[in-house]
């Protein structure tokens, strides 16, 4: 796909300067961008490369003065970088729009339905009784169980698994390796010190417009649902245990786990490799610092740090002060030592 | 499948209240249970449900008394929840063994062997020399890699990936997505400060009665085997490294790390996010906190806390006072100025 | 394969003693070796299994004395365990190089290109415009996707998800279930609470000889490249960022992450479950002790630990002194009461 300035200016309604005609197929910084391709100049710090670099359309703040002249066509609008990434977002959507059909060899069960607009990659398995909506796309080798419902528009990448029963909105975007429907982790201990598995046959349910990094495991709920609410976005290699919920546009970065049966909250921000234990309910927008050992509640609002977690400020004060502890306890010797002389 | 509750009363030896023929086709949480559900009462704090529930047959404890009718036919069982577990693990237990064939395409090498009611999914892989004992079921896309064997009874879920000459047992479960067999992490330094590899030709040996979660690692060996006892039970994304050892009936959380030739007892529990550093020893029966940091050997029964992680209840005691440094300093320098003002 | 001692003598410049002829087929532990097997002494520790091993042939050093007659053939070298590695080197090599031919069914689009001797497993998937080099190995179940290019002696293990427009270089290894190339996290806060997708389009560069474990994930950059160096070995479980940069020869151990757009230096040690925020450097040669949180820049060649991490030495003390606060909150109190008594 090629786009000229003309078509770009008009897509994020800005104002050319130079070559209307000027035709780009693809992106690139501004700092590295070849000819044939777009860029964009937000940050002042990055003005010099304006100059040199050999991009053909090049996005700029309205306000921007020249120091120099410019090869490029430019396009002038408020605010470039978000123009920028309006134009990446559209870009995305015409291509993913674009993958369409059903590559040989897949296995569709024959009582699985889905809608119109759809791709099913090569090797990919749909079971008995799945629906999959309108403009869906099911990646290659992606497995979807019996009995999974999946929504529109909703992305799921090479080599996903969601398991049998599980249901999955619109507009959600699952990335590679991830597996949702999992077993959850249930083990109950025998007098003879074995463990007997407790059977898992709840489900996960994933609303709409949730988005799921790779290689994340999301586990069904012993009985009922595991539940990811609107809006959540989880991270790479994130651990859901069973019948966790995570409120609407809650955060979770990268290696986070959370443990069976705790409610996160709506607007909360977890950070990579937290770890939060079972059966806890974190506040809405709550702040949980990266690698916090979270085994308490936690209040709406409040923000946490440290293994285990407690008050963001105090934590950093303790953090603080334990660094200094070889020097506290040099003054403490040397308070003993005044004692003893002062005695005799 | 459907079931009458005499059926289910014959199957936990239990009392009827009411239709005797009311079926049921599978389970929901008695706050939520549709029409056509069983489900079961344990806790009292629910017994409000008892008498609002659309479920068809409830299972509740021999001496629950009624405040009001119910609509729902009831089982009488000594304990409701036990009875109740019993009954998804037969539920399970049938829908495994309903499960046989082969779905095409699937690639079954000419030397591969396997026994009586199998079944292998659609696109599964089956090396040379595989050998899959009686009832074992290797779902779609999973990968089987040359001179692997696998013993009966044992799941292979979705896109398990048992690289070659590793030995599985019987009554073993994989979640979707687990690697076992990868080459262990081996690099010897050279002069130029590059890294060769070392190669890993030792497998991995799991024993009966093992579970391992979804999208986990199990190194193969150096030289010999990694091992994973009789009864262990592994949570998602654990990593075990080469040449660890993990005792029976020992439990290790999401997310934990185990280096190289460390070996762990028999029923130990690990926490989430643990990492425990390489040829150590953790004795039977130790118990190792969420998060904790290992790198000393632990006794047997002993618990430790923290990272680096040691004794339990003094980690807890330092960690209360750590929270306590900014007072503790703020005594430290009163105590200072009284001296100051003392010795005028 | 099988070999025999003079061949294996030949290969690592050795001296015979016992029957030239005799015969193995694979490796064992000396302690656990069987007949056929070849095994080697390095550790005197190990001497007594020398005595008592099946194995039929054992690498030994030059420097050994017997005490007592040996059953097996034995090859004298200068460093047994390098030769014993350099032996398993070859074997894997050998090994790797009768791989070849494309399994069927395997999915290969008319636009995709490959070299000479390459090996290209069931169910993998190659998409438009891939180039793959001459004795590369692409194993069952792996996915290229559109634009990948791939180097020569490559090899990509089962379920391995390699994105669109990834670069991968020669000489690299990748374990089972990996995925390069996965959409950075990227969202934009909305005035409404919600978060807007930023659009990833970058991809993501492996250079020659890098090695990357299992069920790791590297992010593709928002535009341009997250570049991992030559030489560079990461382990399983590991977490790349967006527009990371990995320098040559550095090593991450397991489950360690690493936030976007951190640049570390080259032949820097990161150990296990550590954590790097974002926007940071790590100077060349830096240490990063297992599960240290790093929020700070650290300089060439500086060793660090403790969450959040700080320089190594004086870390240690501060962990020592912690876990003394209750005896240093003791030597408080006692001074207090000392003071109240003098002031009498």
């Amino acid at each position: 796909m090629t786009f000229t300035a003309s078509q770009i200016a008009a897509m994020i309604n800005g104002r050319i300067e130079g070559n209307p005609d000027a035709a780009v197929g693809n992106f690139g910084k501004i700092e590295e961008a070849r000819e044939g391709q777009l860029s964009f100049l937000a940050n002042p710090k990055y003005e010099e490369y304006l100059y040199e670099t050999r991009a053909s359309i090049i996005i700029v703040n309205e306000a921007l003065e020249l120091k120099k002249t410019v090869a490029a066509t430019l396009i002038r609008v408020k605010d470039a970088y978000s123009a920028f990434a309006t134009l990446l977002g559209k870009y995305q959507e015409i291509a993913q729009q674009q993958l369409k059909g059903i590559q040989e060899p897949a296995y569709i069960s024959k009582t699985a339905h889905y809608g119109a607009d759809i791709f099913i990659g090569a090797f990919a398995y749909l079971g008995e009784n799945v629906k999959v909506g309108d403009h869906t796309k099911i990646h290659p080798q992606a497995y979807i169980g019996d009995n999974v419902s999946i929504g529109d528009h909703t992305i799921v990448h090479a080599g996903v698994r969601i398991l049998h029963s599980c249901v999955i909105g619109s507009h959600v975007t699952i990335h590679a390796g991830t597996v949702i429907g999992s077993d959850g982790f249930g083990f109950a201990p025998q007098a003879d010190g074995t463990f007997a598995k407790v059977p898992q046959i709840g489900n996960v349910v994933i609303e709409d417009h949730v988005e799921i990094g790779a290689n994340a495991t999301i586990d069904r709920a012993t009985i009922g649902s595991t539940i990811i609410r609107s809006g959540a976005k989880l991270d790479n290699l994130i651990q859901i245990a069973h019948n966790v919920e995570i409120g609407n546009s809650t955060v979770v970065a990268a290696q986070a786990g959370i443990s069976g049966s705790t409610k996160v909250g709506k607007g909360v921000m977890i950070g990579g490799q937290v770890g939060i234990v079972g059966h806890l309910h974190i506040g809405d927008g709550a702040r949980i610092n990266a690698q916090s050992g979270v085994s308490k509640n936690i209040e709406p609002g409040k923000a946490v740090t440290g293994s285990p977690a407690y008050d963001y400020t105090s934590a950093l004060r303790s953090q603080a002060l334990n660094r200094r502890l070889p020097d506290l306890e040099k003054r403490m010797k040397e308070l003993e030592d005044e004692l003893t002389r002062l005695k005799k």
